[in-house]
């Protein structure tokens, strides 16, 4: 499994990854899920991924191809974020189909796209297994791809475009500890990429290690404020009228 | 969709489950997931259920059925929790292969049952779609059914087994209203059950509306409380050493 978070702000956009990949869990391997694409001062692109590994390093390697060879259409001619995502979900279903007459194996791999190109604001996209794509709202400013159930909550709770870039970053690690803490096919290194609106350029990136202070010390924080946020509640008003349940079948 | 959670702990076991129904987003019922079935002073027995609505239904009236015409074996001459768990798995497994044979629907359903039989411990039990089942444990007390990813992180930061039953229905409420928060399909009315250990009897239940002060309280109070303890958190050191990515692919 996997956990990608891209987060679009108006400071900026914030993406974070795991890099935990498994075929079954005596499998597991670390492969970065974090890739960038850019020229300075005219675009920048970062891709997420998730999903069958080779279907994903297919679809990467095929796009590296395309802005060797200068193709008719590649990332460093293309003229927006949603075009970059259409040309994405065709490299996915592409790579998908070589394999697809073997039954009962996905293939199936998603994506997070997400940068700038000048003139243009800063966006993020998501391309989905089928080749399609969303892009993230003001309502909501983030997107996520694998693992996403873990780490929703605290994004919903904090995230406005309005957030800065270091909040944001702060959410998206705290959003990663409690998927990790959950799943455990999700795991370090942790990427981090900061990309600062209207710089097309990219020079804001960290990769925390599996034995890295920072984070540990995160988890810990986190965890004991959670139990201090649920010590601090109001208890459980033991004076409401309780009753026998309705649906209850008793003996004499 | 449904969620439903049971926590067996020295002191008791506490119960909880929501109560909303749907086939399709425009098809939405309240239906208690809550069956109580006890003899006061010799039994107590509290099933929790998710899934299929007419499977579920079905094995609730079979359990009826078979307590009221005093079958070979029924609820009220069962000996132990892990005997009913498995009369509860034949019961869900011969409800749902009434209708196996129309392809590509789902009829599956699952439960816990949970309670306490005279001069034995207090125990609770997951019953499977394909019938067999699972007994909670020391280390994880707790047991889940239906949507239980968001609503699991408060449970393993919180409970052990010698939590209050007033702290671990907090934990319950707290992990139900995550739960509800990030899913659409479980909603109230909310449903709880505290049984006491050692009391053989049923008789603190509350069910909490859709217009519940209490539950609109604790939703605010857990939400303020959450963005506290994240505001808390010591910020992002931004001295890190950042880098380029490693996995980078930069035009001229």
């Amino acid at each position: 499994m996997t956990y990608c978070v891209a987060i679009c702000l108006d400071a900026g956009i914030v993406f974070c990854s795991d890099s935990r990949t498994n075929a079954g869990v005596d499998q597991i391997s670390t492969y970065s899920k974090m890739h960038c694409f850019g020229v300075d001062g005219q675009r920048q692109f970062v891709i997420l991924s998730a999903g069958n590994l080779a279907t994903t390093q297919g679809v990467i390697a095929k796009i590296k191809k395309d802005i060797k060879d200068e193709a008719g259409q590649n990332l460093f001619n293309i003229s927006s974020i949603e075009e970059a995502a259409d040309y994405l979900g065709e490299a996915n279903l592409a790579q998908q189909n070589k394999h697809a007459p073997v039954k009962g194996t996905s293939y199936e791999a998603s994506f997070i796209i997400g940068g700038q190109i000048a003139g243009s604001k800063p966006k993020i996209a998501l391309v989905y297994a089928q080749g399609n794509h969303i892009v993230s709202s003001d309502s909501t400013p983030y997107l996520q791809i694998g693992e996403s159930k873990y780490g929703k909550p605290i994004l919903d709770r904090i995230l406005t475009t309005d957030t800065t870039l270091e909040t944001a970053s702060l959410c998206a690690l705290v959003s990663m500890d409690s998927t990790m803490r959950s799943n455990l096919t999700v795991g370090p290194p942790i990427e981090l990429q900061v990309y600062t609106a209207n710089s097309l350029s990219l020079n804001r990136y960290h990769r925390f290690e599996e034995d890295s202070e920072y984070l540990r010390n995160l988890h810990r924080a986190w965890n004991s404020h959670l139990i201090d946020a649920f010590r601090s509640l109001p208890p459980l008003n033991w004076s409401f009228t309780w009753d026998r349940s309705l649906d209850e079948q008793s003996g004499s």
